[in-house]
């Protein structure tokens, strides 16, 4: 059956497999179950009347500009907007530097699309954001893999991949998906130090740095490049093109976010998509601004903020009270993940099926690196944004009877051996 | 500044090239302008009403929902509802056959990325939507061009492009952009027995089928196609993948169409789609469900067909009117676009300038072809849908005062040979 189109495949088209991660959420749809799988905003805080009254305004005021045809770059006052709240963040970005996206995954798409040729080398964190992975993949990316600990990339153990002449580095700064970790600030100017070093520029993915529950905003990789700059110390202005999105702030389901780059990359990103989608939702544009506006953006993270802290630590108390001792984790200073590490010789994947069976949900670890690297399955990922505080204390109950089984029958052979039963 | 970037672009990007619409397009929005040069729909006709009643139902009734991610294939009422249309056609799809895209510049960019390894053949007719060109030309697609007439493709002169084996063939059967020419059913039963003879699947285009003024409905190739294998004579289910819109019959601002193919070309889709934006927004998907259901959809098209019918009528009207007679024009029967063929020696890029002078505009045929055929500087492509009435005949007498001006300038030399002034 139709074989016609299977034998026309392009090589790019074989690269891609399905992701697990996708796979998996489709099973933790059951009512029953509790998932920290998924990377879903709570719907609790949409802000569902007031994007209400902005589609009213919009249709009311605008609706025949609303419904059109519109600019590739997206919609003025939305760009000055950002542009305008970026600057807070010390990014002195104009309205000509932000390009509005179709969710943050298109600015992954596109970037793929306008720096790598197949075969080239991108350096990413291990583990990193596992869409990320998918996009590069696409243009038949080859991964370089720094690992991470609990202050982010490991800047110590950089060099020898810069040396390999990546394209690109893509870094994960803040509140890190999967980790939830944080890069610390001396490794950034550190990463900013290497990077001017080995001419190797960076792709700066900053979708929750708005939502810090704990500790003092670090400047963004973009802000550190052109005080470097300023410092007159010969490095290139715009060697970090920034990314961010109204996914974890606004809502996902408007797919709007946004790339910060050089004029010159600007132009090039805008042809490239034209190409792929002509423009961002004019409608979609138009209402987000119209929700953002005078204020609001600020209020609504805050009220976020507030919610999403206290399931994180909601979930790291459940964690102390009934996860092993042998089992550790991180403690995300803001995002919307944490990380577990289990014993060595752990297969999440294993777990995974245990966990289940006993209706609770997460993303084995293995789905996060770029190489196949048998480390990731001692990792899971939990999401703590998504589910009600009580779900959060439950679901970690249930998971530890998984992850206590499952030690159990992992580390028989080794406890036999040790003469116990 | 930021040669860090230029000097890392991918060849895929050396190969874009603005394009000249999306240039034209800037200088053709000052007030005094009449426009014939976007592809835009009529803004009266947008039901704005019957939008901000689907966002505030849509908002109410499921809010969390559809401010959500959500599945990468598509909202699952709006697919059938899709399919159950698209079966008043003919086309015998399931829900499972439909895949949602954020525009069908999304679609075209899919099927660039699944079907295209660069340098591939493609075969387009001459001349062809230029965005499906910017999108396969990404991919580095090598394009065939094979000549259109009244009667959409010559598919008399089809095989010995066929004998290339290009990788498929990308058909707009009706109404087709540019040249508003609609494909003729006895070439539509050629095309489809050479499509088989050769092996050669189709890509068919249909983003203007309902927007019919005149005459009869033709079957879709996807139609002709499944009546084929139906006969038993060897053809191949699933050679021709579909692709439609709601961009010009409900609006191009949601950025909303699909694709119609074979389950396993769906599932790769799938996969190249959640790598390029995760999905297309919920909240779209879903408004526009609530938009075009309960018959409304039908009844919309029906007003528009009105107003579309009259718009081309006044200038077909406006054209016998003021053209010189050795100026020549399509009769399209519905679509957006009539095609206007100059004498031989015009050039349409001169004749846009001397068109902006009077303050009328087009788009200068040249864009539309796969390769650089001075052929095209004879054409224009005149939009009939975005202006209204009157405004359609003022432009195209301000059209006629340029056009008969170049032709006395760029047939001088010529009279003058000739013994006269």
């Amino acid at each position: 059956m139709s074989t016609v189109w299977k034998s026309r495949y392009a090589l790019r088209t074989l690269r891609i497999k399905s992701s697990t991660i996708r796979e998996l959420l489709k099973v933790t749809q059951q009512p029953e179950m509790i998932s920290f799988g998924g990377g879903l905003p709570a719907p609790e805080v949409f802000p569902v009347q007031r994007f209400e009254e902005a589609c009213h305004t919009v249709l009311e005021e605008h609706g025949a500009q609303a419904l059109q045809y519109s600019a590739t770059e997206g919609y003025e006052p939305l760009r000055e907007m950002i542009a305008k709240n970026m600057a807070r963040y010390g990014i002195l970005a104009k309205a000509e530097n932000v390009l509005i996206t179709s969710g943050s995954q298109q600015a992954l798409d596109l970037i793929g699309k306008l720096l790598i040729n197949s075969g080239d080398r991108v350096l990413v964190e291990a583990p990193t954001y596992l869409g990320a992975l998918q996009a590069f993949s696409v243009y038949g990316a080859q991964f370089l893999t720094v690992p991470i600990d609990d202050d982010g990339l490991r800047t110590d153990q950089l060099e020898s991949s810069l040396r390999l002449s990546p394209k690109f580095m893509y870094i994960l700064p803040n509140f890190q998906n999967p980790a939830g970790v944080t890069l610390s600030e001396g490794r950034r100017h550190q990463l900013i130090f290497l990077a001017d070093k080995y001419g190797i520029p960076i792709i700066e993915d900053d979708p929750y740095g708005q939502l810090r529950y704990e500790g003092e905003h670090l400047a963004p990789l973009v802000v550190l490049d052109r005080e470097n700059l300023r410092r007159d110390n010969g490095f290139t202005l715009g060697n970090v093109i920034y990314l961010s999105t109204f996914s974890k702030t606004l809502a996902p389901g408007i797919r709007l976010a946004w790339i910060v780059a050089p004029p010159d990359v600007v132009s090039k990103l805008v042809m490239l998509k034209q190409a792929a989608d002509l423009h961002t939702a004019t409608f979609n544009q138009m209402v987000a601004y119209e929700v953002a506006k005078d204020g609001f953006l600020d209020q609504h993270v805050k009220r976020i903020r507030q919610v999403y802290r206290e399931r994180r630590d909601v979930m790291l108390q459940a964690l102390q009270e009934f996860f092993p001792a042998e089992v550790t984790w991180t403690h995300p200073k803001g995002g919307l993940f944490l990380w577990v590490t289990m014993p060595e010789g752990t297969d999440c994947r294993l777990l995974f099926r245990a966990a289940l069976a006993e209706n609770v949900a997460f993303v084995p670890g293995d789905c996060f690196y770029g190489n196949d690297l048998a480390d990731g399955c001692r990792h899971m990922r939990l999401n703590f944004s998504h589910s009600e505080p009580e779900l959060i204390r439950e679901g970690i109950r249930r998971l530890s009877v998984a992850v206590k089984m499952h030690l159990r029958t992992s580390h028989a052979p080794l406890e036999v051996a040790g003469g116990r039963r």
